[in-house]
């Protein structure tokens, strides 16, 4: 199918080409939907077209990580670890930092967080390495002598339960408590539809009334 | 949903914000996708950002519309209507450039092609002002006095239909002939699994043995 749309390469003008084989690179968008996406762009005026662009060249002007958790800042430290009222004992690792704003919408946990930038995945080559592991052992180590517990917040993927199992097989050494957040039936959901591996949790994590 | 995610504004960084805008205003890609997106920009290295945003600034660079069919080209007239071997009576008229290059992959037309840029579609505010209406009926026009046949190629959609309609009321006073492309099934089609709409196009359009 990818062939298919190579060949009408010589059909259309080079710039639309090209802008077409761009958009396909991205994630989520396939040759039928950058065809789609670059006939928008020749109907759009200049103005829109040039302030896609600008947004897309500076998404990362003045950003940068936090030197403590990763997560995007202006700065060196961001707005979470520099609140003093946060505790910096609880630690929320997370896949990327849009996990970062949900958790942050319950307004519920004052810990602050490690950004792991993706999770370990062999078939894409994602090992330790290419995430923030090292960090994060190393922000463990620094918190030596106090009590400290990490809640791993990885998604309940297959990825998301590995790389899980390789930060507690990571941390446990170091003495600190390691939590996983809760899996079960999410709210509004209903039994019928809960698929069986969900349920098993549901069963395996229920709760006393209180 | 809309609303959830804008809100989410104020814990990501403003230019992070400002791309998944950016993105969520083209077609066919919702706030969610959006939001991959911008994570995928800040996960890429600085020169594929770059790329990404050279291609868009530039893909109307250098391209002008075809005088005559208002397809896209580098110059005035393009490379099939300057092509003498095309029979200049002949004209398939398309919604969009995209079509032409199906058309072209053909390799069967020999005639030439008139790009609307669009359908008519009243709800999006569409009518024939916006369309390359009155230039196909001055190039009709231009043709007097010899035997030209207008091929409408719109899509079979609602609009497409609509828009084909609309062009035969508006030819067929000035004596040409016009024709609609074939509907009935696809090849590799299975009656079974054809809408009534299409099983019905099918039978009406039968042909004889030859």
């Amino acid at each position: 199918m990818k062939d298919f749309f190579r060949n009408m390469a010589s059909f259309l003008p080079d710039s639309v080409q090209k802008v077409i084989d761009e958009f396909s690179r991205l994630p989520g968008i396939g040759p039928k939907s950058a065809q789609r996406l670059a006939m928008h762009l020749l109907q759009s005026p200049e103005l829109k077209i040039n302030g896609l662009a600008k947004s897309i060249a500076e998404v990362k002007a003045g950003l940068s990580f936090c030197e403590k958790c990763w997560n995007v800042c202006h700065g060196e430290i961001c707005k979470i670890c520099d609140d003093s009222e946060r505790l910096e004992t609880q630690i929320c690792v997370v896949e990327d930092i849009l996990d970062v704003v949900a958790l942050e919408k319950t307004r519920q946990f004052r810990g602050v967080y490690h950004v792991l930038h993706g999770v370990l995945s062999p078939v894409d080559g994602i090992g330790p390495d290419q995430l923030k592991m090292d960090a994060l052992k190393a922000r463990i180590e620094s918190l030596a002598n106090q009590e400290v517990e990490v809640i791993v917040a990885t998604n309940p993927s297959l990825e998301g339960e590995t790389t899980a199992m390789y930060i507690v097989r990571m941390l446990q050494p170091l003495g600190v408590r390691v939590t996983r957040i809760a899996r079960g039936l999410p709210a509004g959901g209903d039994l019928d539809y809960a698929d069986e591996v969900t349920l098993t949790r549901a069963l395996q994590g229920r709760s006393e009334y209180v």
